[in-house]
């Protein structure tokens, strides 16, 4: 399994220790173009696009630890006074209650293949829980770096699932550094969703489920919280690999949203900047995405300019009203997963009104916009 | 939407007040031969079901509640020794973390067609979870009883929904007494999953799907957890469906599994009784199948003896250790779910492995066998 290193352009094999480039770059995987592939119709799941993932993983036994995670449901939300219609994908509805598993499931996958015996992770939460479950499944033992802030609930998922939890003082940086410093002593398997390109491959699942739910058609607007990146960025390669298959027209705009409290990729954004600079967090109650220094910043800031999307925040007086707002619709969410549609709401009452009715004038209809609810209610405290 | 009461024969109008027969009986739907009807391929969900479903249910707007229920993930568990496959199929990833969707959209669609302007249910906490979803998204009030030992964690999913909760001193049947009185007094609609007979047609779905999933087969057992029987009643009937639509050869043996410390389905079977005489329950952890006196119960050992089934018990100090073991697999789920997994491995341990066996000589193979797992890790304390 071919990595490379968009940094320094470096071509290494993928293996079970080095889990950056040596430049200090992280790894991706290499550029593919599908052909037209369809769906596995006898499959529910995102599995169903198995064809459609990178070739490199195609010999990865998936079949061995798959719980059937992907083709979460997608219902209505709301309309806009401004007619624009919102959907929201329910990626809660998965075996560990979050859209971790898309990504989890194909890194310990890649980890058995690897011959693994032993893995290391950070996590604010539902990454860790993610892996932790399936790494149960794989019989690999994890242990899990989290921030000392992370919900019980979510640390309570992980032991379950056997993983030994290290709590860490500080913030979701500090636990990333004590996990690497592990990897680094001991040797282990760095099963990072940040650092591994893997992850991230999985992810994008995520947006061919949503064109197969628009019957071909790409949403006007996708609206994602954005942390770490990994939806971000493997939302926006699904898109563009279905793009250049011909399968959908335009990659749509990505509005993605941060917590006010920790904002990094919105002071960037905003600045015109084309790196991230590490901010010092207040803190928020969207512990998901409260990351203060993400590695793939610039990575992050690259895509949402090519999908001419912008960033966003939500303000954190929101976020508990928008929760309540999701449940007064049956759908109850974690605060995190809540802030994206804080961030949302708060937009469309400013500069998104005006895009709105630009969009509508343009194109002769209210726009559709698509956000996903990452992780179940339960999850937080 | 005509009803009839298997008792007297009594056939009426379902409607917003008549919650059961004259006559005290529970309410079935007339019984109908559908023909062979083909699942809906651009639907993920249940309703890609919808055409199988009972004539009766075809005119209500279940999209306006839909949250994307059922298709749940089928994945292997274990092979027991004798050769025997045991899957699992994850009925807790659904919307509100339990196979209860299934029936509460359902249930709720009827009461919004019946123009309901509040509703009153009992519940152990999934149910009552789950409808105060569906209600919640179709704006109607509702108010709900439990037992004072109810998880806490039910109890918070219902509020967040905007349903009011009752804490009602005593065992599950002291809080279907207090909702019946609250319905009695104030002429609300009675949302009872047990009563209200929509609520097991959502559950045929549940066959539907593991036929789809096994490819046009059924299993050659079906281990189902039992307590006022919805599961058992809603797969035995789209089973028996499917059998006369010629698209399955013969209903599965149904496994029912009760609690060791509330088992009067099990008590009544063993005797070869037709009818289920009350129990003074034990506390169990398995509290969503805790049901002293089900109102179904004639009907729940009725079915369970057409399939060639049996009524096996889970032993309390099983119910964890079982809970680790698929935790160990990658699946958290409650004590009531592990619960039916600890009766499958009792009975395993037992009669089942001669069952096993003589399946094994008889068919040249070994048996496959599915059971549900029907409830969130989470949703426990």
């Amino acid at each position: 399994m071919t990595v490379v290193c968009p940094g320094c352009g470096n071509r290494d094999e993928l293996n079970p220790v080095r889990w950056r480039c040596s430049c200090g770059g992280l790894f991706d995987l290499e550029d593919h173009d599908a052909g037209l592939t369809l769906a596995s119709n006898d499959r529910h799941g995102m599995w169903r696009y198995a064809g459609m993932l990178h070739p490199a993983t195609h010999d990865l036994d998936w079949q061995a630890l798959t719980l059937g995670e992907g083709m979460t449901p997608l219902v209505s939300l709301e309309t806009h006074p401004t007619g624009a219609r919102v959907l929201g994908k329910l990626e809660y509805v998965m075996p560990t209650l979050s859209f971790k598993d898309r990504g989890a499931v194909m890194l310990v996958a890649a980890a058995r293949r690897l011959g693994v015996r032993r893995m290391v992770a950070d996590s604010s939460g539902n990454a860790g829980t993610a892996i932790a479950a399936y790494a149960a499944r794989a019989g690999i033992p994890l242990e899990v770096y989290v921030p000392t802030a992370t919900s019980a609930k979510k640390t309570v998922q992980m032991r379950v699932h056997g993983a030994v939890v290290h709590w860490v003082d500080g913030n979701r940086a500090a636990a990333a550094d004590a996990a690497i410093g592990a990897v680094e002593r001991s040797g282990a398997f760095y099963a990072s969703h940040v650092y591994n390109p893997l992850f991230v491959e999985g992810v994008k699942t995520f947006a061919f489920e949503l064109v197969e739910q628009l019957h071909g058609k790409a949403p006007d607007l996708l609206v994602l919280p954005v942390g770490n990146g990994t939806l971000v960025l493997g939302t926006y390669r699904g898109f563009r690999q279905l793009q250049r298959s011909g399968l959908v027209d335009d990659i749509p705009p990505i509005l993605a949203v941060q917590a006010r409290r920790c904002a990094p990729i919105a002071a960037a954004f905003a600045a015109d900047a084309a790196h991230v600079a590490a901010v010092a967090p207040e803190t928020t109650m969207a512990e998901g995405i409260a990351i203060a220094a993400p590695p793939r910043g610039a990575e992050i800031l690259a895509v949402v300019r090519a999908s001419n999307g912008r960033v966003v925040t939500a303000p954190e007086e929101a976020i508990l009203p928008a929760q309540a707002r999701l449940a007064a619709r049956g759908l109850f969410v974690e605060p995190t997963a809540a802030a994206t549609y804080a961030g949302l709401s708060d937009w469309l009452n400013g500069p998104g009104a005006t895009w709105i009715t630009a969009h509508s004038h343009r194109t002769g209809r209210p726009p559709l916009i698509v956000l996903p609810l990452c992780g179940a209610g339960l999850k937080a405290t």
